[in-house]
């Protein structure tokens, strides 16, 4: 049986990604991986979750195990909503998805036609980038952070934006920038997208700035907000949310319905429980503190090793940094070569909507601090013959 | 704003079911429900699950709670292929999905092309018919049960068949029907879509038969078998798998990799725990007899309360039997006033893809036995001025 004749038209715009083989390897335990963008497992709550899961069968028994809204569990939708409350939002505002990559392929099903034009970061989330090209949308670059009228976008249907620790960069919009997206957008009516995955992961004292649909002030704008538990408490349970205005909320829950019927009764109980009961407060302090570290440990080790033709970016917050090689050199073959020196780094190309060949992705929050030092004088090796 | 300009032209396709509109009522306790398909909350395994992910957690600890690989945890993948050993299945014949839902999605996102014919049961499962809308399906309606040349099938795209206890007659094929659908299939290459939430919920001595996939011997076909823990364990964990080809799962695996990045490692493992200490072979023989019990409580009473006017499906197995009203009675009007009379029942034509407005499907799984008796008396009251 040759499946692919039977294949659909739109089977053809899902490739798989190279990223994912680099990925492949990193569980060899010789391997030091600075590749993919996973929370340090010694930090993920198992003790935390035990008895939060221990609590919630006590206190919803059956109703963990049930089908239930396609909404999500009403529990769960408040308390994000509450989050929103000084612009008026409850439930009816809120869409649990399974994991904030939900969220951005519901948003892709419902506003993205064939051919529309989505504005992005350049670089930005890949994964955005793949559930989107699956339903034939084509990108406008932006800057690294940057966005809008002064990267002469035209009349996008769609801006996507992630104001904080942009994955792979780690760069976020300054103040005059998140001003500039969103004015455009409400004065344009066009939808903006804010994913803000990595925005409690700040490591040093300025305050969180306030989300575009917070600074908007009311629901009935063009702002989407998409969050997640995944880098804050853990992926595993993979839930996220939208926050939109209510007609929004009802399409996508419409068509989430199609999807999977509903996100697992099971996690967003366990979650609602970890959230209500404020892990969040007592995790994010210790989270901060151990994620600075290692991105200290990063930087120090870049410095000490790397040739003055390859510079970086210097994350203020969130997963990631951003190396650049020199013009001519491949990031992909970097990596490759990384790969055979015994440390993982992902090609930044396949973030990027153009250029981008010569950067890599390197992720410092799920190795250990002691493996930096060893895994950059590998990438030193790894770099030694094309970068001087 | 006016999201309803910004839609994208698919999401015409996504509408609400008015089966959605009777389930919100469903939570009313003066309502008796023989609305939604759930199983009985007495019987979801509150205690089973909490020592389960309690194990499961000492057992892998972190790993519950990280990411993991889009195509599921080994494990659980191993534990499916297992039950397929004999047709030589592998864990890279298995895809764990969010649910049996986000794989029928799934395979209508990688197989189904804008016009796509596809060969249904009339009446067939709604969420199915609705997912592939979505992507433009057009549908080939078959029988109740049956399917293929027999009802005119002109070289369909894809066959879907739930060949035990269909969803909503709880009607099966029988040997004869199972072979004429296989042998078309096999024979012209046509993929052919096996769905079996309800299989071992079998309320009569019969063994189970095999799915087609065992019965045509080899991965190298067009066979695609869809499973589901909903019905038999839990479906508050969305745990679902396909099993089929390699070629055919490493796309599906890519198109998942876009939905959700994968399936909850929690959710996975804390399945797994239960699968593998045995929990269904001690669950089936309560939950068959708990349903089957309830199932002959509700033929009684439609027995002693329904007029002459009215047929019904006599289901082995599953959760649903199909009521007929006289052919110029529209159901969608006898669920209103059965609603009034405080008992919630679905209208059957969305079941449908051609006639079955005169249809009612009733579910007796999540009632509880006391109440299906005073559940049809009220039907009957609904009934009564229509049918004779």
């Amino acid at each position: 049986m040759n499946w692919k004749n039977r294949f659909a038209d739109r089977a053809r715009l899902m490739q798989q990604s190279t990223v994912r083989e680099f990925l492949k390897h990193a569980a060899r335990p010789e391997i030091i991986s600075l590749a993919g963008g996973l929370p340090d497992p010694e930090l993920l709550p198992v003790e935390e979750t035990r008895s939060a899961v221990d609590k919630a069968l006590s206190n919803y028994g059956p109703q963990m195990l049930q089908y239930g809204l396609t909404e999500g569990i009403p529990e769960l939708r408040e308390f994000i909503a509450d989050r929103f409350r000084k612009i008026g939002a409850t439930a009816e505002n809120v869409l649990i998805t399974t994991g904030s990559q939900q969220a951005l392929d519901l948003i892709g099903r419902v506003l993205i036609n064939d051919g529309a034009r989505i504005a992005v970061q350049n670089p930005t989330y890949l994964a955005a980038l793949s559930a989107w090209r699956a339903y034939g949308a084509k990108f406008i670059p932006g800057g690294e952070s940057s966005l809008t009228e002064a990267n002469g976008m035209a009349d996008p249907d769609l801006i996507y934006c992630i104001p904080s620790f942009n994955n792979p960069t780690g760069q976020s919009l300054d103040a005059s920038e998140r001003s500039t997206v969103l004015t455009y957008a409400l004065r344009t009516g066009t939808p903006l997208l804010e994913d803000d995955p990595y925005g409690d992961l700040r490591y040093d004292q300025s305050p969180k700035p306030p989300s575009f649909l917070e600074v908007a002030g009311n629901l009935n704008t063009p702002i989407v907000h998409v969050g997640t538990i995944s880098k804050v408490v853990a992926p595993g349970f993979r839930v996220g949310w939208v926050v939109a205005g209510r007609e929004l909320i009802a399409k996508l829950t419409i068509a989430k319905q199609s999807l999977d019927l509903h996100t697992s009764t099971f996690t967003q109980f366990a979650v609602f429980e970890l959230l209500t009961t404020g892990f969040v407060d007592v995790a994010l302090p210790r989270l901060r503190a151990a994620y600075a570290a290692k991105r200290d440990t990063l930087l120090s080790a870049l410095e000490v090793n790397m040739p003055a033709s390859i510079t970086w970016s210097r994350p203020a917050g969130g997963f990631f940094l951003l190396l650049r090689l020199p013009p001519d050199v491949l990031g992909s073959d970097i990596a490759s070569r990384a790969r055979e020196a015994g440390v993982l780094v992902v090609p930044g190309a396949e973030f990027h909507v153009r250029n981008g060949e010569n950067t890599l992705r390197l992720c410092f929050s799920s190795v250990s601090s002691s493996r930096i030092p060893a895994g950059i004088t590998r990438l030193r090796r790894a770099v030694s013959d094309s970068c001087s």
